[in-house]
């Protein structure tokens, strides 16, 4: 990991990736093919890239029922036991619709209405994420979106994998689509004769995943684009470095270029946790991701004391962070841009992973800066209500009226004028 | 306007508008000027666009107060009191931070925080358009956004239109830069010498800034990407023809784009409304848009009853929808996709435009489906906060690891276990 003492944080400005000209080409032209093509589009890619000669689309009940019963019980019931907390938090975040009386006859609100359909992009290949399946369709299942589709890629058995089929089971979804890549953002977006397009598509995925999303943003709506993802730790010589040290790896053994950030004021604390780093790495399954990640993106930046810290975090917006300090409450105040915040020394990540019930779905890359968590508000919308009575209007025409007539549209003045009495002027 | 009595609603298909390739080719080629040629490109597209000479980017203080003092006293007056009901409605849509003990030792939350800066686009050229910097700036300010920033090109006489100003003025906006198109939305994404980036870009423009607005999206956020836009009254025949002529009308002359839609269960009333449109263009200033936009776009849909015409809507989903029948509310149950509604005959579209409270900012081209009005949610961010005591983390703490190892990423398993009593297994 490198050590940053001077406060130099030039480091953030590489963070952006560059999206490869022929990557955008190519991912124009699967996307223009399966618009064309439909279906056969989606089976020609799908052999192409995932090697596998679909026979059919869609999985059928019989396959998730037999993929829910190869998943280990205990496995089952920490995927039971997540998403029952996964579903109680997300049921925090219902908004209300409300109108109101605010003056003499003027009566306005907002309507809050769930998306009609949704997709649910759930990565695969060599991987099997169920918590991306809980974390991603959970929330659009309790903003009351009828309609929730999966889509992720076959593995090289020609299925998706069990434990996704399972945690789909679980939470009671049943249409599946077993496509990926972008091929499976088109036919999200534009439809296919096998699937039937939605509103708006989330959920993470590769390089071509992202770029397809971009694609189609627009058509329909997206979450967010997901890049390279980050942990920050903000510790001072009260945390546990063996801890902290894990908890950066757990980051870094997800992609070679997830960002692993210490944060600290206390230099001997820093040193600690950069040999648990090291020595806890040799022992990892995945050390050729981690290594990379953690000798490569790693840092441990030394602050003069942790609102210096907090500052430093500002800067980061990392998508994850930790604050295991002697008073994680203090540093948290100063906190603007994160999207998941862990308070104290036993919230480690992976906690916040799978099973609190906040999402594991979150802005990456700075974009903590302005984006929030996956959640319900990702799936409802809100509609103005505006009801004016005759007498309101009589008030408030005149104003009306000068104001549209001085941005010169003089439509939108005669149309209130229209209405108002002993005031006809354009008939 | 077009008949449309067997439900056929193919139209729908046509409304997206296609951005033609060369122009995604100068918008690029814009993006990157300015990025690597800051405030020498922007000057540089200026003139080249708006045919202005920049001598300063930022407006002074004194070429505000001066602006304000050259709107009319009951313009000013009308700004001030929208001012105050947009500030108003926008008030009560404040979410707030909250956390919660959900279980023994387990604290889960939400902290909302404003975005720290924000640019608000006006277009500008040939119009002015006031209600626009209220309805972009004011959301912002009470979400609590400490950086406001507005940009919009100069018009022929090398200034922001008064107007612009003078709403700006009115709200407490300081920092104003006097450049438009994609090249303002570059300097907003990218920073120049002059212009500091910003979080967040929002407000509606023409084709140029849609497409400058795509190409920063994932750099930095933005609001949406506007498009055409419509109006849907809803009537049966005890609406007023001639209003509701009016109200079409009022949206016909904003674009030779936008889609003015009668929806009515009555076949003689859609008559009428046909004759008063015909009669009242004749007679408005920007006939030549209003009429374009009347007979191309413009439908008169009969449905058998208003269920049906709620159905109409839901597929349309306008930005602006007017139910103007003897019972709105009833009609209001089945409606789903609409951007704002207004209630009532009294309810003129106009009134939202400019006064009511609520913003005009609104999805358009059918992406009602998914978005929503822009509004403080527009400009705060959520982060979760999970906090697990040592309790909480010694109960839970076998499942989560479970399930970690169950997804491969035997790094999160550890750093769970490495705090558990006990079962410190790979140390």
């Amino acid at each position: 990991m490198e050590w940053i003492k001077d406060g130099n944080l030039d480091f953030l400005k590489k963070r952006k990736v560059e999206a490869r000209e022929d990557a955008q080409k190519s991912v124009a032209e699967i996307m223009n093919r399966v618009k064309s093509g439909g279906d056969e589009a989606l089976k020609a890619f799908t052999k192409q890239f995932d090697g596998i000669a679909l026979e059919a689309i869609q999985v059928t009940e019989d396959q998730m029922t037999a993929a829910a019963a190869r998943v280990p019980k205990p496995v089952l019931q920490a995927i039971k036991q997540a998403a029952r907390n996964i579903r109680a938090f997300h049921e925090k975040q219902i908004p209300q619709s409300w109108t109101e009386t605010v003056d003499q006859g003027v009566v306005l609100g907002q309507k809050v209405t769930p998306l009609d359909s949704v997709g649910v992009y759930v990565p695969g290949g060599t991987a099997c994420y169920p918590s991306s399946v809980l974390m991603g369709a959970i929330p659009a299942l309790v903003a009351g979106v009828k309609r929730v589709v999966l889509v992720s890629p076959p593995q090289k058995n020609g299925l998706i994998a069990d434990g996704v089929l399972a945690a789909a089971h679980e939470i009671g979804i049943h249409e599946i689509y077993q496509v990926g890549g972008a091929q499976a953002i088109a036919a999200l977006a534009y439809g296919t004769e096998s699937i039937r397009s939605v509103n708006k598509i989330v959920g993470p995925g590769n390089l071509y995943v992202m770029l397809a999303k971009k694609y189609v943003f627009g058509d329909v709506a997206i979450d967010s684009l997901a890049g390279p993802s980050e942990i920050a730790v903000v510790a001072d010589d009260s945390a546990n470095p063996s801890w902290v040290a894990a908890d950066l790896l757990s980051q870094a053994e997800h992609d070679r270029l997830s960002m692993p950030v210490l944060v600290t004021d206390s230099e001997p604390f820093g040193r600690q946790v950069e040999q648990e780093v090291e020595k806890q790495l040799k022992e990892l399954p995945r050390e050729a991701i981690a290594s990379e990640s953690a000798n490569k993106q790693g840092k441990i930046i030394l602050t003069a004391n942790l609102q210096q810290a907090a500052d430093v975090i500002n800067q980061i917006a990392p998508e994850h962070l930790e604050l295991a300090t002697r008073e994680p409450k203090e540093v948290l105040k100063f906190v603007r841009n994160a999207g998941a915040i862990f308070l104290g020394k036993y919230s480690s990540e992976p906690v916040g992973d799978y099973f609190a019930g906040p999402n594991h779905i979150i802005p990456t890359n700075g974009s903590a800066r302005y984006a929030s968590p996956l959640g319900v508000e990702s799936f409802i919308k809100r509609s103005s209500i505006i009801e004016y009575s005759d007498e309101a209007l009589q008030a408030n025409g005149q104003a009306i009226a000068a104001f549209a007539r001085f941005e010169g549209l003089e439509g939108h003045a005669r149309a209130v004028e229209k209405r108002m009495k002993g005031a006809v002027i354009h008939e």
